[in-house]
């Protein structure tokens, strides 16, 4: 179960300690040619900085491809990869050999195989995502040759929620906020936030909105392959997640049917439009035509920088000291993270799409 | 994309007006003895029924099964199924032949394939969901006998919420209320809300909770097939489902690390338990032993009982006349729906998991 | 695992003497117009007549759709059908509840599930390839449209083996012969020996062979969903099936590869071709749009109308007598099967192929 | 569809002259401690040498597991492993980059994929079994602790073919041979086709035969996952695979059902046995117990050391000079590959097969 998607499909390795994570990208359609800068661009903006909400850890994220591209093109081979683990202090983590962190996986790896690999949360650590952004990043650029921009930010962390939809924000230069949050004010008052809860060892939660914009209508299967299940499958599956929704928010829900209908009409060019958009571009599980977007929710992550009282597999007390580098709030590198799974998931749609018709 | 689940796998078919929807249930273990008056019992409550909430189609919903099952046991061959469409007037629906409602699959449907079976909603019709019915029923049963229990119920219809958590709700008799709301003075409220709804032709959306109890550690596999993404998938294919989240709900991601980290303890028989449970019974993808608690969100429905502005697949306006028989509030209905879905999900990962080890 | 192909899936349920085999046909592209006197027509060929080799079962094999297609066209949604069991015996096999058939699945079920419907054969029966031929029926009339056409006819019976390539014999009309074999001389000699066995209450076994022409190149996938893999596991999954080779067969394997190169040359309208074709029309496990050949071995099967000696579920000796009907040679049946299992492999390649470039 | 299996998964990459090929082996039950030592022996048995029937490309094979494993222990975690491509040398196949070498990949992979990586076959080539062999080598040695034993063998090359049953040869030491053939007297006749055939620049071709001991009842999936159905599947997908049957081969298929039912008995222990084994340890896709025995049947390829004449993808005539170093007889070599093949798929079968029970 360590593979994503159906055509486009991307298997993954890797633990956080061990010599490399990596992965294999089969079903990437023959004749692509990939921008390896743009590629390495993307990966260097999941990498842990030294933004305000950020661990310490460095690592190039170098993605070394092994396969299915020739001469710069893609050949419809399998795509191998592995990115090193270069920066690993595993002697951090020794303490964690017998005693399982509190909301973490340690336990329940245990409950499952009956031993994990402790070093750094193992395969559980966020570390694995990286393989997720070269399968994602690869994506995004076929999707972007096919007209299709996909673009994630930071909507709320903590208590600071930004009020505006997706539409009343400028989303061209995310990056520029450390936060990636395209408010300047929410952003401002979101570091305040997490400087603070750093101050204090402590972690914050918060929310990542995603807009995507040029998918034509057809896209996604009815029934148990809808494309917000795809989506919500891809979403949740991200360390931390909590929760999605889509168009219409767990906010709006109190609206009334003949309020949120999204009425149909011809634009001047003859394409089929909505004048609203409660359906977040998907209608019965099929794209509409429209903008899709969608909200995740990520909670504060348990690694904590203060002592924290816990089990050990014995079963007697242990108190964990802080050790490791971590991030106060995993809400920025999950934007990337965001972006990457959801170009897989509308790559792997519009593959799958081909075969809807004779 | 018609079949749920890895090992115990449900594909159904099946349109709102043709002569029956149904299915296969394919990896059923051997040797389990159905008890078929339950299993009617459960079909009969996604029927359309007289309730305040409900739409006045009837059916029987009798489950016609053809293979599978001999002298009451399954054999682990599959059981195929059938459950004919009775009360089928397609005359209601020709207005719709050349139209699309607003956010209906009608345009989708006619995006992606070319056509449409325009009766009644065709494959996107609530109809469908018989057939989940069944094959969550049967999935129900097994759990049960394994100890582990699923509770769902309406928490919020409208604007109006249940401010308690699942533990503060006594969750044995949840049908008694037409609403499958557990508490009294909200059930009223939703009561009139939806009443009121319906008097002016409209609808309402609203959540449901749901509860899943003795649940062993060890379930869900980690990164792409974690049990929360097979759960949020499961949930996103019901037919207007808008949201998911578990645990910690997007309404607690305000919270900080330290306040909603999970201790761990002992309990006096040994095992190994969580003071709290924002974790929602889930860690790293896997379960950890505690209760499994999230929330699925579901839209007002765009079926008004009121005139309806729309174009043409001819680009022309029309005005759509109310037709057919609609719920004005789907969320009860809702709820054994979401139960039948997570009782698949959870015997999936049930069975996944006997391959875990060695 | 009662599905077959990955885009266009067939899954199959149903026992000989239960009340209906069916199945479900997933993926079918939207948009095509069956011709269902051709498709009854395919059913009857499979169906026990009265032919010389034949059982003496006799069932309308009538098909009936309940879903996926609207006013005569698929829709793209899953196509449910059921065939129902009218002609059930279930007398005549009492004595095989606590007893095991040679060389047949009772004792294998029982050792898997525990249990088994030992009617008939249950699930093992080869009534179950009506379903199959449904599956395969739709198939064959799609990839007719597209130019593809398949051809299987009965290559050996016993001992005698029609000498010619395929390319020697006339394949238009090979449901002439009752066991059809397209030459008359060997068809005589094979007629010979089934009635032979019958008169001995005994059985025969075969070889098929089939053709698919008009297969462009660039079907199936390289490494592990070669087309001939793809192809053998169909074969390899009907009943009685023991053997497969395509191209060159296991008798041509002392041949050099000096002999055996296909020597590639440019035909007249351009087009690429070999002047042999040892590879049977499959090169690197991709079609090379030469024909597709192969042959698929039976078995003589077991159900033999002699008494047999066996053992019981308990252990002590039994002889069972003979009871039911039963084919004394059930190669000229399998024909039909071996062309339904290959259309599905085509089709759901071909649908595959659909993603193979940008 | 570089993936092999359904819970024991094996999806490889790599080009024969890229930078390495490897795979990521995922379902890999945790707990088991693999014998590198037998690992690294088990890949050497593949590798070209300078046996008589080898090439003289020369590599270590070494494989560098990067995961899934920890402190020598499976982890059930992804295994992720690489295999250097030590010896590569490109400048010998300059001349295939707009040629297509008759019965090779060269035409269809350009016809399916619009482009191809020429240099020494590409994924085509059989350097991708490498990768194979790390899959099958840890299922081979989970298999063994499980009493599970599979041998194959050298039973025919070019005409010269082994008279005896696998049960009349002693198959403890089959490669003390260079030719992996366990009977002394065919081994120097076949030596000696071996030598003549590299000798004129030709090939020869053959048929490895494989025993599969200790499997016990209970193993594959009736219908469409056979464990027939698998092993053919898993056959013909190895390069150069042109047939595959299993117990009663192509050449017995003229014997009567009387003769060749196995008629079970109980065995002193209790056990139910078979006293004669024409079912292959197979019956209705079910392992009985017994033996598993099939054969493979494998071409001479025709990667020949002479002058090739073929047509360049511009139409015009080319003669191709032998270069690369190549096989006279593949077949010694594919013996270690159908054992990994084989252990993959019946660990698969394995697992599967621990849910068809409640």
């Amino acid at each position: 179960m360590n593979t994503f998607g159906h055509i486009y499909r991307l298997t993954t390795f890797g633990e956080s300690h061990g010599p490399a994570v990596g992965g294999i990208i089969d079903g990437c359609p023959a004749g692509f040619r990939p921008d390896f800068d743009e590629l390495a661009r993307q990966m260097a903006r999941r990498r842990p900085g030294s933004g305000a909400a950020a661990s310490h850890r460095r690592e190039a994220d170098g993605v070394q491809f092994l396969s299915g591209i020739f001469e710069g093109v893609t050949t419809g081979t399998p795509i191998g990869f592995v990115i090193a683990n270069s920066d690993v202090r595993s002697a951090d983590y020794t303490q964690l050999r017998d005693a399982w962190r509190p909301s973490h996986a340690d336990y329940t790896y245990d409950a499952k195989y009956g031993l994990r690999d402790y070093r750094g949360g193992g395969r559980a650590s966020a570390r694995e995502t990286a393989a997720r952004m070269a399968g994602g990043a690869l994506a995004m650029q076929i999707l972007r040759a096919n007209g299709i921009i996909i673009t994630a930010y930071t909507s709320q962390i903590a208590a600071i929620k930004l009020p505006q939809s997706y539409r009343q924000l400028s989303l061209a230069d995310v990056d520029s906020c450390v936060l990636r949050c395209p408010d300047a004010t929410a952003a401002t008052a979101m570091l305040h936030a997490v400087e603070q809860a750093r101050a204090d060892g402590d972690t914050l939660g918060g929310v990542v909105s995603c807009v995507i914009r040029g998918v034509s209508a057809g896209l996604g299967e009815p029934v148990f392959g809808k494309l917000q299940a795809m989506l919500a499958s891809a979403m949740l599956g991200i360390p931390a997640a909590k929760g999605f929704d889509y168009g219409m928010s767990f906010d709006d829900i109190d609206r009334r049917g003949s309020e949120v209908a999204d009425i149909f009409y011809n634009a001047p060019d003859g394409s089929v439009c909505t004048r609203t958009n409660h359906s977040g571009g998907i209608q019965g599980g099929i794209s509409n035509g429209e903008d899709i977007y969608f909200r995740v929710a990520f909670k504060p992550v348990a690694t904590l920088m203060q002592p924290v009282e816990t089990i050990g597999s014995d079963g007697l007390p242990v108190t964990l000291e802080p050790a490791g580098r971590h991030d106060a709030c995993v809400v920025p590198r999950a934007v990337p993270v965001v972006e990457a799974m959801a170009a897989m998931t509308i790559l792997d749609a519009l593959l799958i799409n081909r075969c809807a018709r004779l």
